[in-house]
């Protein structure tokens, strides 16, 4: 794969990072790239929304971070590679890439762009979260741990999904102390959603000057009612805004005002 | 209604508004203000959107344009002045206010935000286009037409909805050759349809960084397939792209590429 054109970070943008310095505590900084209507993507149709200014930072992002996660739809339908492809990016900067798949649907196989990318040495091999255990005999476990990557296995004790709580909890025991959420709508959603908005340190929103249309993939928390009179209130505040022009896009920098 | 505080218009905004040079030429502009979730508002809830400095954007933009056109959901909901309140806005500058009520549900009365404002000489009174002839005893006929405003019937000729191009026809005959269409969603969305963007000159959207969440009025407009082989295409394409940072709003000027 070859090297992204690198631009310029927006100034500033280390304020929204995990700090080099932090101790101990859990970093998770929530980005993307949508359009005016809100829209990460149109089914069935590669659409390239963000651009090279913004693709640039996104992959200048992943070098801050100790692992980046997707949930498994981005994973089926993008094929993504999860790395940095700034040039130069030594491996010590490249995120593990980390896919929640609850039911194991992820259809990995030798030539998943996540499993060439490690194998060729340009990134870290994937950590995939599923359910429940794996079958001994099941190929795609062998290529993960072939190219250094794992199925790490987190019940969901009943529940339909992770909390965000113990996700975060399960990536410091491996050694992830900080994480880039990339997407897709699912995720973002979840992770916008009031109970899980407190695990979220900074937002990056990178937004693309078109409309994608309905019917695509949609950024949009569930409704927040007032605890004092149950009507609706702003389903998210943020404090500490600031907007990055790039190129034709815009980036918003932001932290949740909770 | 006490005036706007003012804030100086964002650099170089002219290039997107009607020239006062111009003639004969409808012009259109689109302007509304948004949550990052491509929200207009919260149903039920009076929400403000955007801050103080786009606010005063809105209002300046208002004095460059002969129309300012807004859908009945809007009249019924916000009932709105439809105004500008910049400090010293002459008469002249006034824009006049054009509700879409086809079948005349807004309920007009003397207290209306739209009458008292043109009572008092601080706006014009409004046309209100609908579908067919209103009867002589209709009170709220009296009411605009006392104040100055009107009904203005257009026919729809068997169709739902009026289309854009007898809109600006019909605005053109009775004097308005720009308009500033602000919403509400129904209309927005109208406006944004592959069949009459060609119909909008500018875009001005003003992004709020904050979600709303998912039940409100969301701008998206419909899909739209390529000609060539079916498959969606981005619904909407901008050129002549500028963003400005208003205060903790971020403004997109823009064109529609066609
Ligand atoms: N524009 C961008 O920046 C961007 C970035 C990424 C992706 N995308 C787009 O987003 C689309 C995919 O979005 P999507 O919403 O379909 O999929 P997604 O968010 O990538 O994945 C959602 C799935 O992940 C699993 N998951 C998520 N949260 C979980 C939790 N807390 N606990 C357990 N499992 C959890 C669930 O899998 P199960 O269904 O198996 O339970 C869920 O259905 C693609 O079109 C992609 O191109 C765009
Ligand atoms: N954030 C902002 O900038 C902003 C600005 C304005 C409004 N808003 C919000 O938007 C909401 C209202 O939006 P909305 O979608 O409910 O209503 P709306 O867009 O204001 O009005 C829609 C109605 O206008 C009529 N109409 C529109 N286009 C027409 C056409 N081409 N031909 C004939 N009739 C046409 C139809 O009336 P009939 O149904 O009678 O046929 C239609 O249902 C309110 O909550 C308001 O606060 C926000």
């Amino acid at each position: 794969m070859a090297s992204l054109v690198p631009y310029p970070p927006p100034p500033g943008i280390d304020k929204y990072l995990p700090s080099p310095q932090r101790t101990g505590e859990f970093f998770l900084t929530l980005t993307y790239a949508t359009s005016l209507d809100s829209h990460l993507s149109i089914p069935l149709t590669q659409v390239p929304l963000s651009g090279p200014e913004a693709k640039s930072l996104t992959h200048h992002l992943r070098t801050f971070h100790d692992a980046i996660l997707i949930g498994v739809g981005t994973a089926i339908v993008d094929d993504p590679g999860l790395n940095s492809r700034l040039p130069g990016t030594p491996m010590t900067r490249q995120p593990r890439p980390v896919i929640l798949d609850p039911t194991f649907r992820w259809k990995i196989t030798w030539e998943s762009r996540v499993v060439q990318t490690a194998k060729r040495g340009e990134g870290l091999a994937p950590y995939v979260f599923v359910q429940s255990e794996v079958g001994e005999g099941d190929e795609r476990k062998e290529i993960l741990e072939e190219v250094g990557g794992k199925v790490v296995v987190i019940e969901t004790l009943g529940k339909q999904r992770w909390s965000w709580h113990v996700l975060s909890e399960k990536m410091k025991v491996l050694g992830l102390n900080s994480v880039m959420v990339e997407g897709g709508g699912g995720v973002i959603n979840d992770l916008l959603a009031e109970g899980n908005l407190p695990l979220v340190d900074s937002v990056i929103v990178t937004i693309t000057p078109t409309y994608l249309g309905q019917g695509g993939v949609n950024v949009s928390p569930s409704a927040v009612l007032s605890a004092a009179d149950g009507k609706r209130i702003l389903a998210v505040n943020f404090k500490d805004v600031e907007w990055r022009v790039l190129g034709r896009d815009v980036v918003m920098l932001a932290r949740p005002d909770l």
